[in-house]
């Protein structure tokens, strides 16, 4: 029986062991696409205790607590934060086979030397460890980050943001790790949602540019993708979460369909109306990335919002959103097609949330590959979200290996709010070096190590750095 | 290679070996959804031979004799018991991977220990063994319960159902094991099916209510549910053959349907009228449940009676069922919500048939989960029907501890029409005792046996008596 | 460590390597789907080099260097046969986990006695050995097909085909191997495709049958239908591309939108026209099959032609196809019902080209199987182009395996356009005793070889034989 995440944890072959600890350890992180706050970086934040840290904005913990009967106030309200940890720590024993198991407690190890198992038993030793740990220096934001090998951050940012952060980033010397804004449009495009109004306004300002109508509105769109490339931005993401029927239409519908989401809030939109928008604009947005060469990423298939009430409550990205398994490769298709025929295709990433729709979504990647410059064109991405999970990853690297050239994968990001997620590649690695281990241990492909290895370094790191043409 | 289906039949660990046999095999089983009949065991049923008893009403055989090219002669139709046996016997080598052929050969061994291979050639053999067997008291169905150690058993039972035989047990002192029954409302719902007209002359007749609409159907449901609640009841089962879309209506719309489909015994009524009459019954049972602390089980995504020539000629639940691939996860989400919305979300089980829904369903439970209770509320079921295989457990189990708390499963029912397929609670046991030994073997939850042991008598026995409230 | 695709590649068990090396790796090739050319085999063709035999039409190979960035230029341009091959070599190193990486480097050892790794570094000398074996006689087509142990192919025949290749080859008594033709008919059936009218006149001229409406169109159809029999045919196999709606119409319907296809040359026709065209053709093909004996091969799912740039320039089956995830289920179930309530159902085969559709395609065959005479009717087919890898096909051979009766699956086919495929056929071998081999030794099958040894065989080529009625 192994221990228990020891030094071989999910390492099965004598291959992935080479391969892990002689490579894929070594190698510097590229974190392409999170959540993690500028601002945060930029004040090298520090943390009271492991409350803070661990479940102060983690809504997969709090969906995870919920399903163990947790009440709120243990949550997201207002018990102290030793009391929510306790209760985080009372759940854990339950989470076998889930990904916060293995993910919490390599946290603890790597950045609290803690190997203590995390449960209600231990939980006042746990507590008291890390609390003593955030206290240190090392434990300040930026020093995470430095210590985590990581060479490069993309945040989430929105196209009204001022990138203040960023720019004081960007002129900070002592820190030198790169930390580039992402170009995240949602909010504009989401037509049929209440706020849309109040959001025009708000762009409308940050852009300089009296948005009244769609070519008003795209001129603010190409004044802030200009400032957010002049930070070094590098790549745009798209929640596609309601895009369910590729419709076309015609400027003077699309503009009526503007006006009418501007007068009502978004509240007379149809659905019909909706997919004409959104078709008209990630179009054209998709032209502007390609212009800039940004990489376009588009997570695709969530239903959010599931529970009314509780939404009401407490508001979005509280764990709430779901998986859907509605068709989105029909509209996907023709929507990529419609970017390509018009010469508007960025390289693309194509990250879909449910893992049956794996294989779909990496043959779908093949009808567009036509770069012709050595790298791919439009890309499966990591196992994402519901899907980001040992399983998941494992059948998503399996698909794509089927179905693509899984030498040219992009490899792992975090996608995470935290600054101590970034284990997550080092989770990735452990896998993905014991899938290829596997591959060699049966015979399927040479044990030739110079050859392994610097797949490994192209899965775990290069790739991700050529195909955004990133400056490191 | 290793005995077929030996002491360590599916335990690939060491750990799965001592967490099996030391902990698993021993608990009594909750069989807390089968379809058994409380007649039968009321009057404590004796079989005349093997035939009888497994292929009088089994059409998951039925199905695999058919895919063996074995004329319906000799599977519902008139050939004699010896001869149906017989072809059973020669179908089954195919059947390699399937779980009748596990099923099968754990029945003989467990229930008339006897080892032979189930084929052609040793047909005779177990005819014989098995009817000599049947004909001794210890295989009367009391005695078949008592000794496959089941403390309790939820029939599947129709609201027009005087449940006479549930009374009779309830009564009966000399047989210890609880028989309950549980609420099937199908017939009532799918207003758009013929025979709905003579449905509701009997549940006017059964409750004593005459049902002239929807508000007079709905006291005609109060009175049912109070007289199973009285009986023990807590639980109501919902087969969700065909709701692909959520639509709200109001009482007058209802109420028009209602009588509509009355009146024309259900052929008037178009798609959108079953929605919509499905969402407000629907709505309405469930609060209903939840006043009476009944477990809602959700059973859906199936294609039923998909052979129209075996339908006229042999009618239903005869083995012409398929997996639907249709998008549930949509409108199931809407209409939790809409009961979630309105405080009248009982505690809940969803069950999809189709193995690729299990990530969809898995998440989507963790949209409602806010029991606070220290208990889930709406949880993923087991593995079920076209799913309920070796892999298609191992795959469910795997979504479900990587989406939700493993802890919280409810574990195995038998979904049975037959007494001796107890066996599959061991079969489930296996796997599970398995699965938990791979994460053990390879280092990716720690080797403690307490809290291990703990984890599976929860999920083979506790979760189920606790979920549910069974006063035993 | 194994040695690289060495004597036990992929036979991870005793019993895997018993029943390969014993018994399957001995048994003929029946080849019932392949796209090889009639004429190729009836002039015995030769090939000048390993590019224009392997790289001349295998857009499966196209996709694979699209995505690793290649030019096209070195694809499908004006590159050397050299450069391409040396594109291919390149590209090769990312196809790690690919189906691509085994099919080549398997077809390189059996036909070729040639153990090198293919990449860049050997790229002159594969270039050199190959082509110096190509120059040898045994290496034309016939004597390849000869030598791969092959006893029976089918390719796969328009309904215009004059068969005259066909013809030739059943005359010619000095090569024994059959090759039959098959009949496809979707150039007719695909109502709303540009091109139809120019179709519907060579099926006129073929058939010798002026063809006005449905009528004529059904006796032309018939006439061709007899011919292909005449010749052996006994399969017809359909391309269900889109067909999402099942949807009845009556004669006179049926009658005018075939007449506004001819006038439109296909542009005016409605989705709704098209489901309803083909519901009555694929219903009135189906019934004719049945009538001679011919299986009816069903293949659905995909999306076709997704990248309308290429499609333009360089037109279809050239490596922009992809698989849809739409539901298929519902009108294909209803499909097949109507052909089962009117007795014209033949026995058919099932093939889906999303792996997440398996288990209800698997489990919808059931609803159809009533031949009653020792074989199945309506049965899944083999994993299928995207499903066509290691972990495609073990997933689709347990979900058979799970849901019918694994004993009566037909096997493998190549669906290949190129004569050196056959090694896909070792390669499934493989596969399949690797996996029942597994369920051998732990114990979920008793080690009998003889029985064993018979579902190898039944499953590598007597199901086949029996279910076609092939006459060899």
């Amino acid at each position: 029986m192994k221990t228990f995440m020891g030094k071989n944890f999910l390492l099965e072959t004598e291959a992935a062991k080479v391969l892990f600890h002689n490579y894929a350890d070594k190698l510097p992180i590229i974190d392409y696409h999170c959540h993690v706050s500028p601002k945060e970086i930029a004040e090298d934040k520090r943390y009271n205790n492991i409350t803070e840290l661990w479940l102060g904005g983690d809504h997969y913990k709090w969906r995870a607590m919920r399903c163990c009967g947790v009440p709120e106030e243990y949550i997201t309200g207002n018990a102290s934060d030793y009391d929510k940890f306790k209760a985080w720590c009372k759940a854990m024993p339950k989470l076998i086979g889930n990904p916060l198991y293995h993910w919490s407690h390599l946290e603890l190890r790597r950045y609290f030397d803690c190997n203590l198992i995390i449960n209600e038993e231990n939980c006042d030793a746990i507590w008291e460890t890390c609390n003593a740990k955030l206290a240190e220096p090392e434990m300040s934001v930026r020093n995470i980050i430095r210590n985590s090998n990581v060479k490069l951050v993309c945040t989430t940012d929105d196209p009204v943001d001022s990138l203040e952060w960023h720019k004081l980033l960007a002129d900070d010397a002592s820190f030198d790790v790169k930390v580039l804004p992402a170009f995240r449009p949602d909010k504009g495009i989401n037509i049929n949602k209440s706020g849309i109004a109040e959001y025009m306004a708000k762009l409308s300002a940050a852009a300089g540019v009296e948005i009244t109508d769609v070519d008003s509105l795209k001129k603010a769109y190409v004044q802030r993708l200009d400032l957010f490339a002049s930070l070094g931005c590098k790549t745009a993401d798209h929640g596609f979460d309601e895009y369910r029927t590729f419709i076309e239409s015609n400027p003077y519908e699309v503009n009526e369909i503007f006006k009418k989401a501007i007068e009502s809030d978004g509240k007379d939109i149809t659905d019909e109306e909706m997919y004409k928008f959104k078709t008209e604009m990630l179009t054209f947005l998709a032209a502007e990335y390609k212009k800039r060469g940004f990489v376009m990423q588009i997570h695709f298939g969530v239903l959010r919002n599931q529970n009314t009430r509780m939404f009401k409550a407490i508001g979005p990205d509280t764990g709430f959103d779901t998986v859907g398994n509605f068709d989105m490769i029909t509209p996907l298709s023709r929507l990529l097609d419609k970017m390509d025929s018009t010469d508007g295709l960025p390289r693309t990433i194509l990250y879909s949330i449910n893992p049956t729709d794996n294989a779909a979504v990496a043959a779908l990647c093949g009808c567009f590959e036509l770069s012709g410059d050595g790298k791919p064109k439009v890309i499966q991405g990591s196992a994402w979200w519901f899907s980001d999970n040992l399983d998941g990853m494992r059948r998503q690297m399996t698909d794509l290996a089927n179905l693509s050239a899984f030498g040219n994968f992009l490899g792992m990001l975090t996608d995470s709010r935290s600054f101590i997620s970034y284990t997550r590649h080092e989770y990735f690695r452990r896998i993905l070096c014991d899938l290829i281990g596997k591959w060699v241990e049966n015979g399927e492909y040479p044990a030739d190590i110079e050859t392994l290895a610097e797949l490994v370094a192209d899965i775990c790191y290069n790739n991700a750095k050529n195909f955004f043409g990133f400056d490191i």
